[in-house]
């Protein structure tokens, strides 16, 4: 493998970008060099930070989007962009409060397709309560870019109930999904295959935070873990769970709600959907007395209404081996849950 | 002119910069339709913004770098990233705390590359005392992109002493510039049309936050208005507070320090240095008792050793007439100093 240039795989999600955030990126960024293995440490860059500002506990997150087509069934790169990372606050247990919008354009786009673009943006924000404070327009020459960047921003409060962390995670403990996988990663993905059935598969390109604030306010301390499974899919978020924790993970595919038309494009793709992204799913990590709750609470919002426990941490088989994910298939085999290496397609948010 | 397709100038920080916020993505994603005229309005969503998070006042910026070359006389596109956001939360009156950085990365780019960036951007933020707390990273097809684009946002907590604002600005107050303009433009217009001295004129690309923190602890409310003068140069910055205020300003250009490499670049190019970008000044707006002090403050620094009050608030010659910025040349002449349309090449930072 060529190391010594950027591929399209150092950009998937899975294990290739883990390598480059810990091998190249944070070294320099931070001054610390992650352990090979460590993807907790990887975590910790990608997702949102918490900052004690100002006298109180702030949650600070960013994201790129550059997501191909610009406009696919469900959403478009604004809406996407703004969702994103409200999601990522979400997860880290805060209420989103304000976010920033920056715009990389294509010299000769469209103005037409920018107010769509901007105008589904903006529907998005006020919807989840959350305020574009501030912004930054370039452009660029035809030739040196494919469409529109957008990097969105965010700060939130953290909820004060919040007790989010690795360490709080025991054996016994839940995992809770809050709705079928891929429908983002095959929505695009079908249109960009021109797959006939693509106009019938829309992403669930959602903001998620009236889920995770809702589990934090009823149930407390007994949210663990929360994390939006974007690139990379549920398989991704598990094996940096299981990497983070030290635990063991089985998840029972039986209990995993399915969309049939993403799980067709998947099919014909030759994909996993456990590896397909998403942009309006929970996975959340819940104690296990508070995991029926817990999906009764989600079940309750319209974009969380076929919430399910999935798994449970910690069903360890053989004490001195690496912590694995495992799932139990619908035939009632076990397959071990990898990371994924690269992407399959790349541009997929 | 077409107005249905995205322009390069509608990325050069000039009037068109200004009525694209205004007309297309301040009402989406505000639901506030400016006044044409109204720059300041812009202003508000291009800066940094204020917000009152955790019981504090918190500054909150964001800026994307699309910069050609990615590397320059003294600097690259990492450490532009870092410097320019930092300068952002400086000019709000903020100390800057955590700094976000998302890469998008062409398939191809040299990791070489990619780790002397990198590296640019760790020592900036080291320097500053500003730590990189979150990230994200995309890569995307050779032919989609040119090269890296950096996104870095930025929160900070807003120095109590602070009092910034158009309204605090009145007639007499003084302008403050902290050292001679368009560095950073010529530094990198003269690598790209290949100029032969390009190697002797560096980029001021530095970050400015010592400057305006000093300036704001030893002077208090003293201090009315400060601006780091980026693309569209200091023309921009003086016709923006010219517009926001609605007073005239007068500068003299004897009293504006010259880098005479950076003049002779713009004088070959046939640009005029008012217009060109900087990295690495700070203009303010100062009360009139407190200027000769805020020159000696800034003076201290090694960035701002030529600092100089190079102009004057409210020389209002006709009280009808539209608010306008002045420039009392050389010759002894005066000039009308414009906002900049477009811009002269695009990707300047």
């Amino acid at each position: 493998m060529d190391t010594e240039h950027i591929q399209l795989a150092h950009g998937g999600g899975g294990q290739l970008t883990a390598e480059l955030i810990e091998h190249v990126i944070l070294p320099a960024l931070s001054g610390v060099e992650a352990e090979a293995s460590d993807v907790q440490q990887a975590g910790r860059l990608t997702d949102a930070a918490s900052l004690d500002l100002a006298g109180g506990s702030v949650a600070f997150t960013t994201d790129s989007y550059v997501v191909k087509p610009l406009e696919f069934p469900g959403g478009n790169i604004g809406k996407l962009a703004v969702c994103g990372t409200i999601n990522d606050l979400a997860v880290a247990g805060a209420v989103p409060k304000a976010l920033s919008f920056a715009l990389v354009l294509q010299e000769g786009l469209e103005m037409e397709l920018l107010r769509r673009v901007l105008a589904s943006a903006g529907r998005a924000a006020e919807k989840a309560g959350a305020t574009v404070v501030t912004g930054d327009t370039k452009v660029v020459e035809r030739d040196a870019l494919d469409g529109i960047v957008i990097n969105t921003a965010g700060v939130g409060e953290i909820l004060p109930q919040a007790k989010l962390g690795f360490d709080r995670i025991a054996d016994g403990d839940r995992i809770v999904l809050s709705g079928p996988l891929g429908e983002h990663g095959m929505a695009v993905m079908s249109m960009r295959q021109g797959l006939n059935f693509s106009a019938e598969l829309e992403s669930d390109c959602a903001a998620i935070h009236g889920l995770s604030c809702s589990l934090i306010e009823r149930l407390g301390s007994a949210v663990k873990f929360m994390r939006d499974p974007t690139r990379g899919g549920l398989a991704a978020t598990l094996v940096e769970l299981s990497v983070g924790t030290g635990r063991d993970i089985e998840i029972v595919e039986s209990a995993i709600p399915v969309n049939r038309t993403a799980l067709a494009a998947a099919e014909m793709l030759g994909l996993d959907l456990l590896t397909v992204a998403n942009e309006g799913k929970l996975v959340a990590v819940i104690d296990a007395e508070a995991a029926d709750e817990a999906v009764a609470i989600l079940a309750n919002q319209e974009i969380a209404s076929r919430a399910a426990v999935v798994g449970t941490v910690g069903q360890v088989r053989q004490p001195d081996a690496p912590a694995l994910v495992e799932m139990v298939t619908r035939v009632g085999g076990r397959r071990v849950v990898q990371m994924p290496y690269g992407q399959q397609l790349p541009r997929i948010c």
